[in-house]
């Protein structure tokens, strides 16, 4: 018999993967889960129940689900319904039509006609309906398993650990985690550029410039991750901006690597959502011809909020195909689900004035955009009317990442448990009253500067 | 401006990426989506359709979708339907009972309790009544998004690119191509072993010795893969040859990844499925305290078959849940989907001779393993008769993996073309008939051997 040694064990792993500490939005989560788990069991809390608002989830934070939506996919899942009556006829249309382009009509088939084929083609016309025109090439479109598993495809492409210099990646503080961790699992180097708090989190092209400059002396800085509607930030990105970016990568050689999930979720006042690749073809062919953009949609926000189908989309501006040959390879690792391509499929072409399903889409889609409006200006009024916390004005996506004050006392003590101080902030919120945060730590923030996320 | 050199092209992929030359199942799979959009196009072909038999596709194969488990799903996406009076009691029941644990009772959530807790529960009922009692702790299942996802996280983890000697794993010729291509993306090598195909495909001992010990001149070898049913070959593996594999596991301390995902699909005479845990926890605690096994199951095989829906589970035996806790922020990039997850709930608890759906239920099981039967039989018996191939008997899965003779010439002639024989003779296999067969050379073959791989 060989020694005991275990094969897999915490010892055997790699640095790259011990590194990765927390899950993905902070110890929190687990804790959460875990004092849930013990609320179950019948333990004594001063609470009731665990109120998560760390997640982005749309449909846990009261969100509807949308009614069109639900009906076509159950008609998808048990086509039998297809004679029930009481559907209305635009969803039995969709149905049939979904149902035909699937491999013997079943969404328990693979598909991968429909995920490389017929459902980029649904999505290229929402893109060239949504950008005025501008021409969308369906072979530039790729279905993927959830922005998180685009982000991971598309960086993964990105890092070439065979040059001399180590491949940089570009993300803004604060941001989304998955960029963080795909990094540390890869060979890339994070290079860090700040946005701009004192002016409601915009992007600021000479804190990027500065950073870029940096890196340059020790890696060679290839994408600029950007995120518009800003996640944890709420902030819808101005027209000039956007340009200001473009013209930055034009000059700098970089890849744009667009986050535009939250595209549908705008609310501010005067708040208007421009997409990348619109700004891009409107400044002219000189930018249009050259700038290598991605970017990246989801059904987990907007009216549909589907967190839990996964599915998202990739569009790619002026990078070779064949590349996306590999991806095909690659996405093997994460083939995207039908029922998360049927609920693409079916929010690329929502009810029209004309079809019977219009009025409820349409006044659905209204409480959706209300909702979270009220909500973020409630979050906002009450956040700054307490002592040292201070929020932005909240546009769009479905956060509010306010900074808050800790006392100096709190910071040392944090510090000697060896937490991040607004770790400890959210784990006594948690522990007092149920209620889940995530530490603003999680996203990346100024030195000495502490914030938590919330979802509107 | 910058020069105009692209940040992402070709030329820039990493060896690692580029090196991965083929979609997973051959340039087939390509070409024949290209011919299918070509007749959707008006192109005349020698044929009217794409026969797609390459894949373990079963609903595209003609398997029909299971009732109870579409109507519980059309239920749970659209809960209205709870009120209707054509859905059996007990799938409202079900539903129900999955609602009430789902965040907001939305499908639409993340549901990471659901997905952390609630199901591994009820996967670890299922597995220890499978294995007759056997205890199944929920804490050693993880829920994945597939097989596929499965296996990538668990390999992803045991790969350890710190240490001096490189991690290998041993992987059977021929094997399921997810295996190779996620070693080829990752800091391990390939170690394989040769199936015994005069022996109707068994593992072989002395085999996987021989090859272990010479692989340990330059490698590390931590990770023994089985495949039980196998795929490609049919293969249902002897309880004598699972003690011998279990016992040589233990001997040269190397952990055991199961590919179990086709336990269900079992019907060749006399064929029996004995899972690896249960054959493990039979031969007494010497084994069954000692050896690290991981098994994969899926809901893509089985009665099931719903390969569309993405969803698989993992059991880890003698494995440190800490080593889990990283497996969580892994897993962060494939977060299971819940109508995936729905359908392995549901799968793991299917209706009772007591309940309305029973009946069906148990017919609709029935019909799709004598349809697999009947098939495995007719596809033996004509493969056999046709001069120059030779078939194994099927006894499992839903695979044919039998030899094919290809002429000197041919084989001199697919050379001159850069082609693998085997995969020229499936490009013409499809461009005369319109019929999509695997090649061999995906799974991996012995020298001058060539094969295909069909669903019967």
């Amino acid at each position: 018999m060989a020694s005991p040694h275990r094969v897999l064990c915490l010892e055997t792993l790699s640095t790259s993967i011990t590194n990765i500490n927390v899950p993905i939005l902070g110890s929190v989560t687990q804790r959460a889960m875990d004092i849930k788990r013990e609320i179950e069991e019948g333990k004594q809390k001063p609470f009731k129940e665990i109120i998560f608002c760390h997640f982005g989830d749309l449909h846990a934070m009261g969100q509807k689900p949308c009614t069109f939506l639900r009906q076509v996919m159950a008609l998808c899942m048990y086509p039998a319904l297809l004679d029930n009556s009481e559907f209305p006829e635009d969803t039995k249309r969709k149905a049939r039509s979904i149902l035909q382009t699937l491999e013997n009509g079943s969404v328990g088939s693979y598909n991968e006609f429909y995920s490389w084929e017929t459902l980029p083609q649904r999505i290229a016309h929402f893109i060239q309906r949504r950008d005025g025109g501008i021409p969308c090439d369906p072979k530039n479109v790729v279905v993927s398993s959830g922005a998180t598993a685009a982000i991971v495809s598309v960086l993964t492409m990105v890092v070439n650990e065979d040059e001399p210099l180590r491949t940089g990646i570009m993300l803004s503080v604060p941001q989304y985690p998955v960029y963080v961790d795909t990094i540390m699992l890869s060979a890339a180097v994070k290079v860090e550029y700040n946005l701009d708090e004192e002016n409601g989190w915009s992007l600021n092209v000479d804190n990027i410039r500065q950073s870029l400059y940096k890196a340059r002396t020790h890696c060679n800085p290839k994408v600029l991750c950007v995120m518009n509607p800003g996640n944890p930030t709420g902030r819808v990105e101005s027209r000039e901006c956007i340009e200001d970016v473009i013209r930055l990568a034009a000059e700098e050689n970089l890849l744009l690597f667009v986050d535009e999930v939250c595209q549908e979720n705008i609310f501010g006042l005067g708040a208007t959502f421009h997409s990348f690749k619109k700004v891009l073809f409107e400044i002219g062919p000189r930018y249009s011809q050259q700038i290598q953009l991605v970017s990246v949609n989801s059904v987990s926000k907007g009216v549909s909020g589907e967190c839990g189908l996964r599915c998202g989309y990739i569009e790619f501006v002026n990078i070779d195909p064949a590349v996306f040959q590999k991806l095909f390879t690659l996405k093997s690792f994460a083939v995207p689900n039908v029922i998360g391509m049927l609920a693409m499929d079916i929010m690329m072409d929502p009810p029209q004035p004309a079809d019977p399903s219009y009025k409820t889409f349409m006044e659905e889609k209204k409480a959706v955009l209300s909702a979270l409006a009220e909500n973020a200006k409630l979050t906002e009024e009450i956040l700054n009317q307490a002592p040292g916390i201070h929020c932005n004005p909240i546009q769009g996506a479905m956060y509010a990442f306010p900074r808050i004050h800790i006392p100096e006392r709190a910071v040392k003590l944090a510090q000697t448990q060896g937490l991040e101080p607004d770790n400890m902030f959210c784990h006594h919120l948690l522990e007092e009253t149920g209620i889940a945060l995530a530490p603003g730590s999680c996203f990346g923030q100024v030195k000495d500067t502490y914030h938590i996320r919330r979802h509107v």
